[in-house]
């Protein structure tokens, strides 16, 4: 224990003793206040829990079920869904080229390994990019999405990151002032993905959440937005428009006319679109298209085809689910020249994104072709998977849909329902008497009695007064009736109990 | 062209006519000033310009060179290093499990890969991992920490980054403030790392320099440590330090002396150690050692050893050079728990990081052992390695020593030297006249003249009125000799020149 020095002045000298009293350098008390005020409720308490009663049950505690159903985050092959082979093939023969001398892998999965060698410094996927990512990806990427939207892409705008998510917080940063000016807002949807939330927060920027209109399937209206947009001007600068398309946690997909509109407004505010795309690939219901913000821009025509836009996608989703190696891009549309220069100079500080996640993306953006030998198994590993999630979609509305007290919207696309479940008072007033959210008391109690891990609805924002839950259409088929099944007997119990 | 509409109060309507003025809603203007301010020149504009030379030679422009040698950046398969097998071919088998069912990979390679598989979500590496990372990856680094230091590690103050630079900036984002009080101040060595200095400019932190001790190979003196810390409570609140051990640009490695000196003086001073020694493996003079601070901590005893310290490894460094494979970890000793709390709760809204990232970062720490299978290739690899490694390091200090004007330090460790040349005041004023700093003008004078890419030792700070520039020891021998010549015969005809 030491002592404070007599001789240091009485401020410095209190400041010594606070500090010997935790005796950290470090503390809650003086910590980056946003670290603590941010959450992610994704990973958040509820998912903690999962994971150790998972160590509990592996130890051989007695629990009313066998193992913990995570149907908490989008993670296709934790839960079960196997890896495109094609993928897989070209990882291996990257990581160990040697093996492209065997004779054991197709040839478009050679010439594909080895285009992407070429692309590496000294032929190696250990060597670092540029911080932009391997220009034959780029081009690759551009091409892709020349060809998606029927509109030139320029490779010079797209940059691979380690996952959708790298970009998002590099391009939210761009935001960040730290002057005392007015906060910049951020208009993000509510329910949303709490990425938007936590980095928003992370980073000092202005929450702006405009309601989805979850009567009309979770549609975003104009009127809405307009008032989300003029109450923010009070606190914010607002000048972002984020949206998710499809829909996480709502598995909404946007209708052309609603994304025309969503570019009105942000074109008649002055706003810079950032459109999450990251479920470009999952469309289930009949009817519905995907239609990306950089085509309906273009068509559109003048002025809005001068807009700013940032569009992402990713490998974690889709029908590869490639979450574990973190490949994503951003496109950038109209972006001043010069903000981009210094975009890249932001980045550039990280180095580079993983080489491997560059390539999963570049076999998800150039995969093979008809009449190439590996065509045939990735067309139908790829059907196989979005049919079954299709076939999941459905189960999971019906499902909930029939269960007392739980309405659920079509999930035409993404990976996610979100179902609005009604709460007995009962049931709200011992959630608030242990000062916990309503539906975060739910799901920890459908946690502890079935296993099943979903996240509460406050994780993602709802309107007050409603609860819903977040949950994936993940599991594999059994696996998904099985959690049904849990969650049936859990709400029935749990409305009884608490009625 | 929209015209302004009238109905806008002045302020707002004088903010809609400057943003029509740029017709951007994010120009340099008003983005994150940080993002201007922020330097990295590793991959600043003299490896910008040494891209572009590689791509005007690609389209055969005439040069008096034939090809770029990159040793700005510490990439040794760009160089031309061969990866280790035994690395490569548990990546090849965590990718492409059915490999291992193939009989051409060694038993220790396939176990050690379902070892990793079974630490991943439904056995793929396309599963998330959590936060923190693979379990039984944090357990094999814990173990390999507990070995090298005589102390033991607990798992659970390990967390798997990409790269080591993320965990470096997580923790400095622990001392963001954004109330407007004092920044908090963390020293960083001059000449440093540009990853610190482009970080804390990044977050709004204050950079407290200290210099390093060039006459005495890069010492770090007690004396300049407090000057430093002394004159920086003018303007912050400075409670961290940051060490780089084995020193990037400086080649030096610290003594164990030299460590307890500066553990010594962080304890004065209540500083949060930082301790960055991702070149651990990369030893090479006579007498050096490698010392962590984890183990002079613990070895001094109390108090020292309630000191809260964070240390950073990486796969990118040491024998390995896997960069592009972006692994690493940081190691938190005595962090206050909720402090620790918060930070997994922060790093929860990236995810995680690469799983194939981890895979390499398991094999660095959890190597083939004496009497398996691998052992015998990957120690011989890892030693013709360590050893060329150690011969360039010589080879360079002589080489660079040999010059007239130039002065090079021996090179212990890491893989940098850090060479002071003298630079005729004709070519200083010349410099200035074009508004560079006279070691810029001098390294883009090189590599227009020989395509030899080196970093001006402004980007890393040194003391005014003093020129450097950092050089790799990592082009492959052959490379490194023509590289030496290069740079010999441009040196005497500047000196020459501006005589």
């Amino acid at each position: 224990m030491r002592i404070a020095p007599l001789f240091l002045n009485s401020s410095r000298r209190l400041l010594f003793l606070s500090r010997m009293a935790s005796n950290k350098v470090l503390t809650t008390e003086n910590i980056n206040p946003q670290v603590i005020t941010m959450q992610y409720a994704v990973r958040g308490p509820i998912v903690i829990r999962a994971v150790e009663i998972e160590k509990e049950l592996a130890k051989g505690a007695n629990k009313p079920f066998k193992n913990v159903i995570k149907a908490n985050i989008g993670d296709a092959h934790a839960m079960g869904q196997k890896p495109i082979t094609f993928i897989r093939q070209v990882l291996a023969c990257v990581s160990n080229p040697s093996l492209m001398e065997t004779g054991k892998f197709p040839s478009d999965v050679i010439e594909h390994s080895k285009t992407l060698l070429g692309g590496c410094g000294g032929h190696s996927a250990g060597a670092y990019s540029q911080s932009t990512g391997i220009d034959v990806i780029r081009k690759h990427i551009s091409e892709y999405i020349s060809k998606r939207d029927g509109f030139p892409c320029d490779m010079e705008n797209v940059i691979l990151s380690g996952g959708a998510s790298e970009s998002i917080r590099n391009v939210l940063k761009l935001f960040i002032r730290r002057d005392g000016s007015k906060k910049v807002g951020v208009m993000i949807p509510i329910p949303q993905y709490p990425l938007y939330s936590a980095s928003t927060e992370e980073f000092g920027l202005g929450q702006v959440g405009y309601y989805l209109h979850e009567e009309k399937n979770w549609s975003l209206e104009e009127n809405e937005l307009e008032r989300a947009y003029q109450e923010s001007l009070k606190k914010f600068d607002t000048r972002v428009l984020c949206v998710i398309n499809p829909g996480n946690p709502t598995g909404q997909v946007l209708s052309r006319q609603n994304i025309e509109t969503i570019i009105k407004f942000a074109h008649k505010h002055h706003l810079f679109l950032m459109a999450d795309e990251v479920y470009q690939d999952n469309i289930y219901a009949e009817g519905s298209k995907f239609h990306s913000f950089k085509k309906v821009i273009n068509e559109m025509g003048d002025p809005y085809n001068k807009m700013e836009l940032a569009s992402f996608h990713s490998v974690s989703k889709g029908y590869m689910g490639e979450c574990g190696m973190r490949g994503g891009y951003v496109e950038f549309f109209n972006l001043d020249p010069q903000v981009y220069v210094l975009f890249k100079k932001m980045i550039s500080a990280k180095l580079c994104s993983t080489i491997l996640g560059q390539v999963v993306m570049d076999c998800v953006v150039n995969p093979p072709k008809p009449g190439e030998p590996s065509y045939d198994l990735w067309l139908k590993e790829k059907t196989a998977v979005l049919d079954s999630l299709k076939q999941r979609a459905t189960l999971v509305k019906e499902a909930y849909g029939s269960i007392e007290g739980i309405r659920c919207n079509e999930v035409q696309g993404a990976m996610y329902a979100f179902p609005q479940i009604e709460l007995p008072q009962k049931a709200i007033d011992k959630a608030r008497s242990l000062g916990q959210e309503p539906d975060f008391f739910y799901a920890m109690q459908l946690l502890e009695s079935t296993g099943v891990c979903i996240v509460p609805g406050s994780g993602f924002g709802q309107k007050q007064g409603t609860y819903h839950f977040r949950t994936t259409i993940l599991p594999q088929p059994e696996l998904m009736k099985d959690m049904l099944t849990r969650f049936k007997s859990f709400h029935t119990k749990f409305l009884q109990e608490y009625k």
